[in-house]
């Protein structure tokens, strides 16, 4: 990573998934939506992670998280079992089946930022009770230092049972990054563009909606911008995608250490690619042998599949 | 449209169109593909249009052809009825339901080039009976001059009822255009990509996939190019859009005269554009006010839509 870049915190679920795709069937590997997010991020930028893992929880995968310089001090090991959540994809990746969801520990997850990290100025609150991650942003600015950029995701779980938590949230961070189920869900508008504007209406500068294999829109104060999905042949395993997707973004800003515009849109196509690696694998395993040059690559392999040439007419 | 460019056949529907939409309901209005197809062209090159109406074709239509030099001489006016279509959208426009489809005069369609329109360098065989569509190359074939580019729709119908013959079809087509689920249904691949490989090795040398607000992929020998779809705030009424698709795309073959990879491209993104006017309105209606000025606008907002700085990484 680029010595300079700012560090970034993250704070959200750690886990043990059990996921079946075509492409085969893994038991207790490492996922949770902040385990996806800080490894992508690793990449780019110093991440600290705020979580909560059991006894049970395997040292191969806080090894993996050393390996990627992931700053673990504000990840609790609690008495108890691990988060384990445990999933079944259709055979053309259109649905998939949660078999189980167990939170274990994940339920009394009240999280605790390190004194020093208070002042972490890029903050990615993950997908968890936005009473949760309303309880980050308090811990972070009573240290008296507002973070630069904050961004969050959301559930439909949250919509629909915490709203009012919610948008108490949303006038406080700077974007929200959510599917296009839930932008919908959250706005009551099913054109897209017109659901980013009313969420912006509601606090965030910026709204980023995920829409899978079709792509990602961003839209702020540069514009409208739209990120596609790289087309892979070979899905293994779609698990993280999103929060991998969160991962890229968040590390380029965190790295660039600016918000503007420009950056944000760079910004866009970095969580494509770190998103488009990650279904290539089961669990993070596909981060495991990746590198820069690979994103390099991939990056300029983003810039060719949009590229057109200006025209005379 | 440019003084240079070539000529561009179009052979498919036209109908009168009933649509109801969350903006209002039209009756008896202008439709079919071909319909679409040549007027959304018509911007870009001179178009030649082979359909068939019945006596009830209202003057009006005629006369919206006429004024966009839409050349009618292979459409032919028969007794009985023209083709009608009766459909209604869900308000948030996911689905769309169809209420009545009246072949009449089209079902008996066997289309007849007009003698001087054999030498059509740019065709498009919009979707109808693959039979048809062999039944026009051969007609164009037997002229002895091979036109350069011939592009085809189809869809789920004649996909499971008449695959020999559109397999026979597509061993003679320089580009197949379809949407995402007829891609799928083609080929037996879900996998979008290994779609369009599958697809490929049938004999176009250029698939493209219609994905509505997904944007549109084409796959070529110039690698995978990602179109992204207008975001639109006001949609009318999506009718037509794919069609419309079609003739932005073929106007720009058809106006540049050739067709390589980087003006293949550039015809995605005019494909787009017009797409996105289309559906601004019912019917053609926003074509009836649209010009250059105003579709080089909106190719510009495309490059802005997608366009990233280069990084250092």
């Amino acid at each position: 990573m680029s010595s300079s870049a700012s560090p970034l915190l993250v704070v959200g679920s750690v886990g043990l998934d059990t996921v079946e795709t075509r492409a085969g069937k893994k038991t207790d590997v490492l996922g949770g939506a902040a385990s996806y997010f800080s490894v992508a991020a690793s990449f780019l930028a110093p991440v600290r992670l705020t979580g909560v893992v059991g006894t049970d929880f395997p040292d191969d995968h806080t090894k993996l998280f050393e390996a990627h310089a992931v700053d673990l001090a504000g990840l609790e090991r609690v008495p108890g079992k691990t988060f384990r959540w445990s999933g079944v994809y259709a055979p053309d990746f259109s649905t998939r089946t949660t078999l189980d969801t167990q939170l274990n520990v994940f339920s009394d997850f009240r999280p605790k930022l390190p004194a020093a990290w208070a002042d972490s100025p890029y903050v990615f609150l993950a997908n968890i009770d936005p009473v949760l991650q309303l309880s980050v942003l308090e811990q972070t600015e009573k240290a008296g230092k507002k973070p630069k950029f904050v961004a969050c995701d959301t559930m439909n779980f949250w919509i629909e049972g915490k709203r009012a938590d919610l948008l108490n949230l949303l006038e406080r961070v700077d974007m929200l990054l959510l599917n296009d189920e839930e932008a919908r869900q959250l706005s009551g508008q099913a054109n897209l563009p017109a659901a980013a504007r009313a969420i912006r209406a509601l606090g965030p500068r910026a709204v980023v909606i995920k829409r899978g294999d079709a792509g990602a829109l961003l839209f702020h104060e540069g514009g409208v911008f739209a990120a596609p999905a790289f087309p892979i042949e070979n899905v293994v395993d779609p698990t993280g995608a999103g929060d991998s997707f969160g991962g890229g973004f968040m590390g380029w800003i965190a790295r660039e250490g600016d918000t503007s515009p420009a950056t944000i849109r760079t910004a866009m196509i970095m969580g494509s690619v770190l998103a488009s690696f990650s279904v290539e694998d089961f669990s993070l395993d596909r981060f495991k042998r990746l590198d820069l040059a690979q994103i390099r690559e991939r990056f300029t392999a983003f810039a060719d599949l949009v590229h057109f040439e200006k025209i005379k007419l």
